[in-house]
């Protein structure tokens, strides 16, 4: 392990790096003993593997060929939060999200991805080409470069930074895989996990056991293919705690929105637990009956998909400020939070 | 029937005005004789009447009192479009869309909405409390009041006018009705639909038989409890056609967006079907290799849910053209309407 | 048109016979004119023609070059019902069911049927390869026989003849094609719906518009390939009426149970709507309480998979008579049919 | 603990007994330390607990007030099978299953079963009234009595056990609750897990880590209300080794069928799993190319649904052995349990 704690601000902020060895991967949320114990308030600079374990490096790696399907989306965690006890909830903020690596890599592979069946939606077609796709990473211009593979056609595209997974120990003594998103977050694949988000999660075990991976130089809403950009990152993150405060489903917070998460099969149930979910917010922040909530998020909610690729489909629902009366919601904890990852940086 | 050819601009457009009186609305996609022959390029200036059919007027007019079912989403149209034919696309432009009454309504319609069980989604429970909203609409303003029912809680929304439903006749002789969105277009109750936007729909039968209806003031994505702010509209639009040039489902074009509409269920179905018609339209804009066309797409997409509450559920699949290279779309379809709207005006 | 009055039985049933030509079939429930008119208690001979419209005729007939999609699941009828109206139920008893050839035919049309992918359940992948299998049919044994293309297997399996089309017009002026299923029934694709079944259809239009078609030899459950041993059918049936007793759903009824047939997407829609309709039967037939209707049919009651590859999939609730105390469903329609049929042969 | 090796056979099969103390329960498939090492080819005599664990004893014990959700489905087991290893088949055969209480239970659990809103498919109505049905046991005619809760109708209904989970430790690490049905079988609900039948699970751990639990005295398909008539069971079962043969998805064989059990969601992708499962199989028995596999499979197999209310949703697909040519699954284990179970009874 080689985590230090590397200085502390004025706001007597801990600061916490870690990057983990290939041992110290965790594959799962939940069954995993912590790698390290914070408090609450404390900051971190992690640094995360990319989904495929570093095995695809060239257009010629083939996912079928180099990746181990045991050894994906390594995450990096978990962490034990000191405090945090079942019906708490955390919030981590994510201060800044930068690439760590040179280049981001996306691969259709076979059996997995929207546009092919799978091993859910089971045909008996022939897999797509396993095929693979390197981005260049252009720090000057904050690009990736997306180069046509059966053709001459390429773009630049701005880089957009985000963590496919954050996530919790479920509840039940229940291990799921880093490829599950759930109650619990997990492998959401939502581009609005970046920097300037608050991410709450309900705390299902003793020290909340977070972990974090899967970064994505950018990603479009459903990630397609499968995969994104996907690539190595360091990540600043702020993570605290709200003590019996409970959250149901992954609730984001952003200067500019509220947002909910629902993950099921099939995706309409998703919508439904995240539009549900922000009823119950609603009731929160508002002292709105449900039925009002229900008709005024009716009118101003907007509802990308995350993913339609993974274990579970994920929908966010988001409800923009400028919209809404002020309010505070956690008692003000995003904000708290904005201003404390003020002195920050990676 | 009361149109009149209102004026001819310089480019010899012809503008149709036609506000339909009751015995004139449809309430299908295909099965109606045609209101009015046009030709392509036309102007028309369109009256819809709001979803409810003018039944609920106040909060005190319940859906399940006051509504006929077999006289929901009035469709004003349908209009026979000179040599239309079969795999031909029909391009029609939203210019301008404008609230034609003070106020708009909501409702949430006993087993009808997304957060109820339906008729489909069949269970036991009770249905939801039938409720009523009304929302004043202040014009100096260019807002609507969402006044609570079960409380004190008040807010003004900005107006985003849009249309709910947009379609043409159905192909294989079928007849559908107009709260249904698909291959055809109908009632899809995107945001989309609104003043800017050019909607590409596939020709099934001579004439194309063009409709539309149920105008919103504003609409949250995925329409959750249902139904919208709806009202009666005044809308602008310009009619084209595209000779030869097939589109298998519905297809968007803004200033910013390539975009492709999916309705079918579950959900997932309908994202499917939006990504695949996008790939496809990818290969025509850019002539890239479906697999190109899918791992660029998974990067870039934005993929909001238009409704969950329909007969089909909707999603939108939309493509920024600022990540892109400048093409052209149905040789320059768009461009060229945005151009002819501009001496255009409600 | 070639129908004739062929005899009279004591009971003074009229017999009426129809072979439809080509030019008289229909392809869609509603929207065609009836081809005959009857009078509740009438018995039919009808001749069905094959689901491909006898395209087919051997291995080397690809469904991808022979069938004209616009003209697949040819009916026999729409037979207009004297004195039914909306809110009637018609009661249709299959007396007996035949081959009406010497072969059936089975094929797997590319992206259609359950083990690919679709025009809805939309990939990239290719299609599976198209392949027709033809099922000789062997009188003496009552068997069809299969026959491997891809290898030296064959074996005769029972012929077990059905009926996959059964419905009337829909309501609110719909109309649906012959390949899907609904409230209306249609394409359900049920081997329920064989000789010794009444089928109860709720009455949507004057004259209920009933039409029949798509024979199969046999069939699995799910139909998974999307075709089953198709094949042109003689079928013999009885038709009664039903006065203000409307069903929301197609019912069947046969001497062993009492069926509700529920059609929608996804499946478990199917599932819910189905047992749904039978707890609501229940009610009907024991005076049970919908909550002890619920739980009683949740220990007793089939849920055979009907369709999984039509428009709307189908799965039928079968609850056991035997398991029940006698009761008479609509008055003793069905018993009262068994009797009336026993004079009658194909 | 408190088993007993209770006596040998002349074929030297051990026989263990096994009934666990309240903390001797599993709560989970994965995760938990065997209770027990034995051979293949032993028998065990297993007492489970039901699915409520023993906490609803009438009718006035409501689920809502005295379950503990984190203590259902308890598990007896896990046990490890000396010799497992991932990419073996675990073979179990239910040579016989009693009731072990003189009464079952049933109970509509709030926001859990089908006909109900749950958390996935969440909305805001409220749930249905939380109501208990308690079924006497008649031992001598081998009935349960089912009593009307809201009126006076009672009916008697034979006992056909079953067994609602067993399975195997998953794989990956993951840990996942006795609610849910997955490749590793677990909450499958399937009436075809009774005396008579073997069931076949892919191992994934060493030692495979089997339990078995929530005994049902008999069940509808689908399981319509969440819970069967639940109670405690005394099972007789084989359990053998198949080395070497992978099963991905839980298969299982009575002297009738040859099945496959697919548990997912939406519906139709248990389906799917299932009817995919089977072509495999038919494969491995029949040497048939899939595509014949594929056909075959659609003109013979029963598809049952088995649950639409856990975790996943199962459904089972079945080929009848009497309409295909003889052969031997596994090298005829079937056949062999079925003849090690004759000395055997409980």
């Amino acid at each position: 392990m080689s985590w230090s704690r590397i200085r502390t601000l004025e706001l007597t902020m801990e600061i916490f790096e870690f990057k983990p060895t290939f041992d110290q991967f965790a594959y799962t949320f939940g069954g995993v003993k912590p790698v390290l114990r914070i408090k609450p308030g404390s900051a971190m600079k992690l640094w995360t593997e990319d989904a495929f374990n570093n095995t695809i490096k060239s257009v010629k790696d083939l996912s079928s060929e180099k990746v181990d399907l045991h050894h994906v989306n390594p995450q990096t965690g978990p962490f034990y939060v000191e405090g945090a006890e079942p019906g708490d909830t955390l919030a981590i903020h994510i201060v800044d999200l930068k690439p760590a690596r040179g280049y981001g890599v996306s691969s259709t592979i076979p059996f997995f991805g929207g546009l092919t069946s799978t091993d859910r939606t089971a045909t008996l077609q022939d897999p797509l080409p396993d095929t693979t796709w390197i981005y260049e990473v252009d720090s000057s211009k904050n690009t990736v470069g997306f180069e046509s593979r059966f053709g001459e056609f390429s773009v630049e595209l701005p880089i957009e930074c985000m963590l496919g997974t954050i996530g919790v120990a479920p509840s039940g003594g229940e291990v799921r895989s880093s490829l599950v998103p759930e109650r619990f977050g997990g492998n959401m694949d939502s581009p609005e996990v970046c920097a300037g988000s608050t991410i709450y999660l309900g705390v299902n075990v003793e020290g909340a056991l977070f972990s974090v991976g899967d970064g994505h130089y950018r990603q479009g809403e459903g990630e397609a293919c499968g995969t994104a950009v996907e690539g190595a990152m360091n990540s600043m993150i702020i993570v605290d705690l709200i003590k019996g405060a409970g959250t149901a489903w992954p609730r984001i917070e952003n200067d500019d929105y509220y947002m909910a998460v629902g993950s099921s099969r099939p995706m309409e149930d998703s919508w439904r637990i995240g539009q549900l979910e922000m009823v119950r917010w609603f009731e929160d922040l508002y002292a709105l009956h449900p039925m009002d909530s229900y008709q005024l998020l009716s009118q101003i909610t907007k509802a990308p998909i995350a993913n339609v690729v993974d274990a579970n489909f994920s929908v966010v629902i988001m409800a923009a400020k400028n919209l809404l009366p002020e309010t505070h919601a956690y008692s003000g904890m995003h904000s708290s939070l904005r201003e404390r990852a003020k002195g920050l940086k990676l």
